[in-house]
C-alpha cells in the first residue's frame, strides 16, 4: 500500500491546504485502517490544547480518506462529500495525536461500490476518532456519500 | 465593541492558529450575534469547495466565541470547552463564505453565568450556520461548557 499511501498523503496535503497546515501525516495504512498523526503547535488552542475545529477536521479527513480509496482501487470516478457527522469531544490534548480510523466490515464496503458502480449514492459510515496517550480523546460518527458521476 | 471585536478577533487569529490560517474576519459583532467571514482559498477542498473540516471549525469558532465574551463581559475567569456538536452539510460552498452565530435568548445567557458565577459548570446550546450566497450551507448544534477555575 506504499503507492496509496504516497496518493492519500499528496491528496490530503496538496489539494487541501487546511490539511498542509495542520502537519497531517500518515502515519499507518493497512487491512486494519488509516492513521494519521498530527503535531500540536499548528492545531493548538487558547487553552494549550489541540482545537475542537483540528479535531474535527483531522477526523473528518481520516473518515474520508478510506471510501476515497475504494474509489480508486475501483477506478470509479465519483465526488466523495460528508453529509453529516456527531463529534464527541472527551479528553483535552496537550501534545502530538493521532486520528485512527478502522475499515468498516466488508459488506457495508462492497454495498458502497456496488451503489456507485449502479450509478446511485454510495453511502458509507465511519467513526474515526483522536488518540493521545493511548486514550480516546474525541470521537466523530460520520456518514459519507459518494455521488456518481454524471458526465 | 469595538473593544470587544477587537479582543475577539485577536483572540481567535493570535491564540488559535489554525483560524488565523483560516483567514477568520470579524465582519460584525452586534446585539443580534456574530459574522464572521473567510475567503475560500485557505479553505478549499480537492474538490474546489470549502472544506468540511473549515467549515465546522468556522462554526466551532463562531459558537464559542458568544460565551467567551459572556464569560468576560462578567468578568469571569473559566474555561470554555465544546462538549459535543452535531453538522449537517447542506450545500456546497463555491466562494468566500461566513458563520453566523445568534446570541441565545436571554434567559440561556443568564442560567450560564450564573452557574459558572456560582462554581458550578455553566452550559450554553448554539447553533451557528454557514452562509454562502444568502444560502444556509451548513449548520451546528453545539454545546459549550464552562469550567469554572478551581483556584
Amino acid at each position: 500500500m506504499t503507492d496509496e499511501k504516497t496518493w492519500l498523503q499528496a491528496t490530503l496535503t496538496d489539494k487541501i491546504p487546511m490539511a498542509r497546515a495542520m502537519g497531517v501525516q500518515i502515519e499507518r495504512l493497512d487491512d486494519i485502517g488509516l492513521c494519521i498523526s498530527l503535531p500540536l503547535a499548528p492545531n493548538i488552542n487558547d487553552k494549550g490544547t489541540a482545537f475542537g475545529g483540528a479535531m474535527s477536521s483531522a477526523m473528518i479527513l481520516a473518515g474520508w480518506s478510506l471510501p476515497r480509496l475504494l474509489l480508486r482501487r475501483a477506478g470509479v470516478v465519483a465526488d466523495l462529500v460528508i453529509g453529516r457527522c456527531e463529534v464527541r469531544f472527551l479528553a483535552p490534548v496537550d501534545g502530538p495525536f493521532q486520528t485512527l480510523c478502522l475499515w468498516p466490515d466488508e459488506t457495508a464496503c462492497k454495498a458502497f461500490l456496488a451503489d456507485v458502480q449502479a450509478g446511485r449514492r454510495g453511502r458509507l459510515a465511519l467513526e474515526p476518532h483522536i488518540l493521545h496517550n493511548n486514550q480516546q480523546c474525541a470521537t466523530l460518527a460520520a456518514r459519507y456519500t459518494a455521488l456518481p458521476s454524471t458526465a
